[in-house]
């Protein structure tokens, strides 16, 4: 769990929830490497456009994050709250503002209260442990149910090395981009273009490849942190057997903390996997699996534990593939064959689509029959809770 | 109401539904003229592919719709059961098979009771009437609360002439193609290709601009019929004033029957239109429009009240336009500006956009600040009633 050259505290600055810790400061030393990605939406946040700037100036010795309040839609005094924020860090730990990386998740188009998060600081700083990952990753929760915290050991020249990563989202969860907030750590040695080349790859594989409602956050926010305190010779070149341990550890923390979320998306009752084989491209394979994802008939449906095949159908013609030839389609519920040449397969019974429905953990398969492509995504099913959480929050 | 050449009876043949009518026939004189639109789902139900073959042969004479059962995703032997309700109902009317036209909506996946629906058919045909349709639009309801039916007068070289429509939907409803069962008729005389491109025109305005759930049914059609009983010299060139007159009536009555499908729309609380205005192209004006009426969580936030306008603002962020410049966006709920240069507009207050979103029919406005397109769609919120109707309902 503990990743040597990362300390970590977690503090209640009050900025939206009473009673709980909302604030984390992470703690670098000198020499760490930090690779991050970002949302996409065109409205990024006030404090994404910050990290982006302090990213591309030194190397990152803080990083402050705070759930309740996105700082997102804010304008020009977004991003003023954002960098005091960071200024106010940067003379506690006594480094440059651009040290410090702001991080923020929770409600959009509010200003962040600054003095209460400044006030909150002092305290936090003063408690800083390389144990307090699951303080902090409870700390970063907002409409999540349980915190996302994996961590994985792997060998390196002989020396025992550490990926550990945290993550908060349960909505507002949509893949292309990173989706949500997730700090991860390793004590390997690595350099900066192989840290991330490895994180894009591995968040193309586990974050990128997720959905809840479609809804793509403001704030999405993935950061990759090497401290070095391994002491194995960096890693530099991405075929060597060490960095390939690395990249493996890294994938599995990250596919963990990407399923967890699904998981704990909001009213969500099941965890779906979507495969779509035999595709002609991996677009065409993508755009069916989330037409598929994100249709509100197949996730009620799945909600209902109900074998309503005929939506999965409707959802993988309406995908807007050229020339899909329906003859060639094949649609598996696990290893049962429900659609076979566009049409219920002879040997297909309720019965056996049911037995299948009635998992907590389903995978819908589509064989296109167009080619050699294939994706794979985690989804849930859409029930009256999501509805009633959303009604009544403000993300 | 009554379109001069067109008769209707509706019956009840027990296809899912007991105790109400599922069955329509409408009969066309001769000399009837007909236009028609298809979904675009690659998953086409066997009466929309063998509908399409019969209309580029012969004049239909009659229309045979059937609520229940969509006929949809049942391979050759779905073909073969329309095309046998098809013959059924030719040798009751005395006409070739390919003359009828068939129809279906319901549950996806099972395979028609033929033998119930011909079974229906001679009571309904001996009781053909020029004011049945009213009973028509009730017997076509699926998951409908009303019955859907509008009808516009209009003069024609000193005549008077009627346009009358009637649809159904409420669920699987999503723009790009007609989106529903729609049966239009008048008793204008117009050729072919006029009417053609009239429906077209019409559709593209309407039905193809409303969207419940972003779900695209396999079994969409629109039918627009011209009687020529009104007398008048048939209308040809679209730039007469005559022509003008039918594409004013036609395109008011689609406009109303769409509005009617989304304020019918399962679970729906408020009618919400979405409109997009200074976009660079009408694609990205469409694409901007959908990205907000399919988010679930605008449409949550419009079920509960709330002027939760970050979800709008994300939803434009993450729509995909390349090189949005967020300062130049502007965001309404109705006059009230909410978002202005990326941000809170600064004279907003939130109970000026509370008092908006308490209303029943609420305007999102966005100006993207990009060029002179735009675009305009209606759409509804998303209820716990929606997810209750789809998880007990099979499509």
């Amino acid at each position: 769990m503990i990743v040597p050259g990362v300390r970590l505290a977690a503090g209640a600055a009050g900025i939206r929830y009473q009673g709980r810790d909302d604030l984390v400061v992470m703690a670098l030393d000198p020499g760490t490497r930090c690779a991050a990605v970002f949302t996409r939406n065109a409205f990024c946040a006030a404090p994404v456009q910050v990290a982006r700037d302090h990213l591309a100036g030194i190397a990152p010795r803080y990083l402050l994050i705070n759930a309740g309040n996105a700082n997102a839609g804010t304008g020009p005094r977004g991003l003023r709250d954002a960098r005091s924020c960071c200024e106010a860090l940067a003379t506690l730990g006594d480094c440059q503002a651009n040290a410090v990386l702001p991080f923020s998740t929770g409600v959009i188009g509010e200003h962040l209260p600054v003095e209460r998060l400044i006030a909150a600081l002092p305290e936090v700083m003063a408690r800083l442990r390389e144990d307090a990952w699951p303080a902090a990753a409870r700390a970063i929760m907002t409409t999540d149910q349980v915190a996302k915290l994996v961590s994985r050991r792997f060998q390196l020249n002989g020396r025992e090395a550490t990926v550990t990563g945290m993550a908060k989202g349960a909505g507002m969860i949509c893949p292309n981009m990173a989706t949500m907030l997730a700090f991860i750590a390793t004590d390997a040695a690595v350099s900066s273009t192989l840290l991330q080349s490895c994180l894009q790859d591995a968040v193309a594989r586990s974050f990128n490849a997720i959905t809840v409602d479609g809804d793509t956050s403001t704030n999405d926010a993935c950061v990759l942190m090497a401290t070095g305190a391994c002491g194995n010779p960096e890693l530099d070149h991405p075929d060597t057997a060490e960095a390939q341990a690395f990249r493996a550890a890294l994938e599995s923390v990250c596919g963990e903390l990407a399923t967890a979320i699904i998981r704990d998306a909001e009213g969500a009752t099941k965890l779906v996997t979507v495969e779509v084989d035999a595709a002609a491209s991996l677009a065409e394979a993508r755009l069916v699996a989330y037409t598929i994802a994100h249709s509100p008939l197949v996730k009620t449906a799945l909600f209902a534990s109900d074998p309503n095949w005929g939506r999965i159908l409707a959802a993988v013609g309406r995908a807007g593939l050229d020339d899909l030839d329906i003859e060639r389609v094949r649609i598996y519920l696990e290893n049962v064959l429900i659609v076979d040449a566009g049409a219920r397969a002879p040997d297909y019974t309720e019965a056996a689509g049911a037995a299948v429905m009635a998992k907590p953990e389903i995978l819908i398969r589509v064989v296109l029959g167009r080619g050699a492509c294939a994706a794979r995504i985690l989804t849930c099913d859409l029930s009256s809770d999501y509805v009633r959480i959303n009604a009544e929050y403000r993300t």
